[in-house]
């Protein structure tokens, strides 16, 4: 793996750079749109890469107990049973085991847990995560940790924050297929700012590949998730990636590029599409709205993704109304194409340092919409 | 509309021809893919036009209720709405409301029903069917006609047909807009020859530019479709469009074709996709089953289809397990490329004189496949 950092911001620590991995080279800053279970939901990869994703995320707590990664390994490892020839990242499936599966025992070992499809007892350790990890051959596999909930008390995060910390040493000496994969470390330590500094110096301290920040996105407020991730970012290498997992929307990339974010993946886009929200300019529009029963304009009608090119809100909402497939295709292929259009923004801005004026044309952009709904509604 | 009939075989009636319509030209014999509510499950149009097919069928009944003709009108017709610019089938509804509707009352006068959706009560009558028809837009239009069970007493059939004979005479001087759209009358008479031989006769009096063979596919044998289909189709003239309703597999076609069919519909290859069947060369194969859990072969090893050039049986199955969308599209997919592979085998076959040479050919693979499985499950 080799980053290379492009432009920098006069006014921040954005950057834009080129992540090269084993499988290809990523633009940063990224978007990584997730496919859980070998699958971006409703897409296939031909349409992922054609709106122009170059990498994406895959769940090692999915694949672990469906299809097993010792199949996929026999099958040629992930890139191959997907259909996915760029890079991949996995997480560890620290997250998943905490939120998914039912029955845990933790222990200094690792989580024990009952398997939510068929109950079947598993044990996963930092070794186990690792192991799995290189089984699906992903481009950049991702430690196993002990993702604090929100809220969390001091005492806890710190305890918890210090077993991250042991299991990443323990993911790393298990991490054997160095020439291929790469290993990231990733900062816990909740809301509090001198946790995540120290959480942040001493995973920095294993000198890894890359470094993730964790934890977010799980209910905390704006104004403790940006301090917290100020002070983690400030511990890490310029030289090296830097990805928050699980953010975010379009304003949360603003606010983490600026920080000096590489790396971003989340769920929302896909997930929303299929509940019938779509990202527009400045806002959201839920298709399920019975005003949008004789509109004939398309979602965004400054968008040329194929759902806008071709499709009304009112067949838009037709289809989701008849719950037909057709509806979660497209409007899920609309948002990647908004999400994957916001980075291409952010990282033209950095690359022509002009951050400030994006910032004020999507402030602006948000106004116009709010403003229309206010007279669309009247 | 008119049909140019190209080529016909010396073995049979069977013929291939050029429905020229408003919207294109269908080369004939053609299949037409089932988009039920304005879209075909799981498919964007153009992936249908891709694919090869040139005309689609879109029910009335369904849409009629839901978002409503004359939404679909007044959104510019159902071309436009559902992004479909090749020509359009649409059938009268007659099957549907008697096959999905609740708390039916028939009468001279039409069909009142309760809506499935919302209990809402509804009179569907000739005249309104062909006026639905006529706000959709569709090229070809269907008459309302009344779709006889299996099995039914001899009495009730005649019954039955008279009504449906009464019913087209409406529908015909209700049918205004004749440039551009065209009736299509049905011959019913359930499986005794001499009804189907009388609806055949008496409803070509009306002098209609196709003619449609309705009631098949409803639960009668081989033995009783094919008698009853020869001597309905002996009745029509052999220079216009001859459609067998809700026709079938590929093994139909076959039968169909050399009796001198020219159009066919089915949900068939859309809906057992959905359940994880899938037509391959001599048979079905079943994405469900445990043997495919790692097998890295294509779903048909002979198939260029996306899913068979891109994918392993054992993703396939994997999608399928984990209730993924991409499972129903990739299925869908293969699907109607093997439907529309074995309509062109079948046109090039009639073209070439050769019919007799395909059905030894398809029977010849029938056995391939069928060994193959016996050993492999052995």
């Amino acid at each position: 793996m080799h980053f290379q950092i492009e432009h920098t911001a006069s006014t921040s620590p954005a950057r834009s750079g080129l992540l090269h991995l084993a499988h290809g080279t990523v633009h940063t800053p990224a978007f990584m749109p997730v496919g859980t279970r070998a699958t971006v939901k409703a897409m296939t990869t031909d349409e992922v890469a054609g709106l122009g994703y170059e990498m994406i995320l895959a769940n090692t707590f999915h694949l672990y107990l469906r299809p097993g990664d010792e199949a996929v390994r026999q099958l040629g490892g992930l890139h191959r049973f997907m259909n996915w020839n760029g890079p991949i990242l996995t997480d560890s499936g620290g997250y998943q085991v905490f939120s998914l599966s039912k029955l845990r025992k933790m222990s200094e070992e690792g989580v024990e847990f009952a398997s939510p499809i068929d109950g079947s007892r598993h044990l996963i350790t930092p070794e186990k995560a690792t192991a799995i990890q290189q089984n699906l051959g992903s481009d950049i596999l991702m430690a196993f940790d002990e993702c604090t909930p929100y809220p969390c008390a001091e005492a806890d995060a710190r305890k918890s924050m210090e077993l991250t910390l042991r299991w990443l040493e323990r993911s790393k000496a298990a991490w054997t297929n160095r020439d291929e994969q790469n290993l990231f470390g990733i900062v816990q330590g909740s809301v509090y700012a001198h946790l995540r500094a120290e959480s942040a110096r001493r995973t920095v301290e294993l000198d890894l590949p890359g470094y993730a920040i964790g934890g977010l996105s799980v209910g905390e407020t704006k104004e403790e998730l940006y301090p917290a991730l100020e002070v983690a970012l400030a511990e890490l290498p310029v030289g090296k990636p830097r990805y928050a997992m699980g953010v975010g929307t379009p304003e949360d990339f603003l606010e983490c590029v600026e920080r000096g974010v590489d790396l971003f993946d989340c769920v929302m886009p896909t997930r929303v599409a299929r509940n019938g929200r779509a990202y527009v300019r400045g806002g959201t529009r839920n298709i399920r709205n019975s005003r949008y029963t004789l509109d004939p304009r398309p979602l965004d009608e400054t968008c040329v993704c194929e759902a806008c090119r071709h499709y009304s809100r009112a067949y838009l909402r037709h289809l989701y109304q008849c719950g037909e497939i057709l509806s979660a295709r497209l409007m899920t292929l609309h948002n990647l194409h908004f999400f994957k259009d916001c980075m291409t923004q952010l990282r033209q801005a950095i690359q022509t340092d002009s951050l400030p004026a994006l910032r004020a044309r999507w402030a602006a952009e948000k106004a116009a919409f709010e403003q229309a709904e206010v007279e669309e509604m009247a």
